[in-house]
């Protein structure tokens, strides 16, 4: 019983903290709040200024926010016709398992829906595809892989 | 003999071929000529206007000629600074298992490397990894997995 009482508690501390984020669709945000976003989710820290170049070149950038707080961010890059890719999915770790992730996803593929892109693409990690399956994405379609080249 | 014959006589004509092969770099290139290869490799035809305008948002277009016509095709999207992919990579049937595909690529990766991109990303067709492996690239890595999602 008093574990029950405290996950109830927990639930309600959640929810209250998903309903005061705002989602945001504007391509310029402060370097420093992605770089913090980024160290929560164990992400290697980026160049500020390379930074706001990538937003400013992607094509989708929606980021979630709890005041001041940059709890959730993706962005999309793509040729604004034929195809686009969606990169950097993160939610801040006590912003998971609320939906989060869903409502940022689905405004990403709101934003690209705006051009006439008729494939939207993603890498998923390992134990992910789930997610992204419930959001109309199908793993490794006719045996189609994913290849990256690092540069050296 | 005569079938060794056949083929050496062969191959010396696709040696031919091979020589007179200009790589391009231009961003511009007539949509007819890239619909006829995509025709020549089982592709569905693209809209010229759209072929136009993805061309254009494309980070790097690398084009194959043999005098007129367009032999071989690469293109690659992305932010400029983080991460580039490459798509629709074609070689013309009659100049395949040349090497032309491989020409195609490095053109491509030396287009990307101009920028400060880190990791070029691609979508391989099944049976083709062994290709795309000699060019630095690693399937499925951390176990990555490609998704799609089509326009419904």
């Amino acid at each position: 019983m008093v574990f029950t009482g405290f996950f109830k508690k927990l639930d309600a501390d959640k929810q209250n903290r998903l309903d005061s984020v705002v989602i945001k669709t504007e391509k310029t945000l402060a370097p420093e709040a992605l770089q913090d976003l980024c160290a929560s989710v164990g992400w290697a820290k980026r160049d500020p200024e390379l930074i706001n170049r990538a937003l400013a070149n992607s094509l989708a950038v929606v980021s979630a926010w709890d005041g001041d707080l940059l709890v959730g961010f993706a962005r999309a890059t793509g040729d604004k016709v034929f195809n686009a890719t969606i990169w950097d999915v993160a939610v801040r770790p006590s912003y998971q398992r609320l939906g989060l992730g869903k409502r940022i996803m689905r405004e990403v593929i709101k934003q690209l829906d705006e051009f006439p892109i008729s494939l939207i693409t993603l890498y998923a990690d390992p134990g992910r595809d789930g997610f992204y399956k419930r959001l109309g994405f199908n793993a490794d379609p006719s045996g189609i892989r994913a290849m990256f080249r690092e540069r050296s």
